[in-house]
């Protein structure tokens, strides 16, 4: 069974994409601690990130920071954290979180958009990217 | 001002050491999420993690995976989770954090251990380096 995030990877469940190269692809979070939180996948199902390999793994802090600096130019925040726990979708994700305080590191605050503020917040941190 | 963790890597502040390379030194938090919670800093201090240069940054992640893959044998848990947050000490560090839970992963939760159990945990990890 293809993981939620490789369903939304193969656009068979819908996403606000904020950029994809050969190997990773990154969207933003829909139940997001923060305007502009955003999810690093690699495009390889891997369950645990340390259990990534090593190429894997830097391939996909490299891609990171490149999206992780778009956030922080497009979004007003004090820093954009990162953190990885996967308790719940069995396939490594990055979190890039637009930081004002400790309360949006904690994932138990969670922010409401409507679809039009997502696609607005997806296109500004793409023109950052580029 | 060096900052805090400065200080821990001159040995002017004492730690419960785990590993330390040219450029990245690991320690247990002394105020952890789980038993097993270790930082990685890089040597240089930088404030943000996204401010870090690619090689510099590339090299603390390298770093983190072969302290947070020594944790994962070490230390009885679900998985390593890690996160970089930055807002109480500006000198980039990564959080690894065995992880039973989300409990775990949100900060709030602390585990008080004894000068013994510090040591002990240290020892296992990096024992789990060799």
């Amino acid at each position: 069974m293809p993981s939620l995030f490789t369903k939304i990877i193969n656009g068979e469940i819908p996403c606000y994409k904020i950029a994809e190269d050969d190997n990773y692809f990154a969207f933003l979070d829909i139940n997001p601690n923060a305007e502009g939180h955003t999810l690093c996948v690699p495009k390889q199902e891997v369950d645990k990130i340390m259990d990534m390999e090593e190429e894997a793994y830097m391939g996909l802090m490299a891609f990171s920071r490149k999206i992780g600096k778009a956030i922080e130019k497009a979004i007003p925040c004090k820093r954009v954290g990162m953190a990885v726990i996967g308790l719940e979708v069995p396939h490594v994700h990055v979190h890039l979180i637009p930081l004002q305080s400790m309360q949006n590191a904690t994932f138990q605050h969670k922010v409401s958009l409507e679809q039009e503020e997502f696609e607005a917040i997806a296109k500004k941190i793409r023109e950052a990217l580029e």
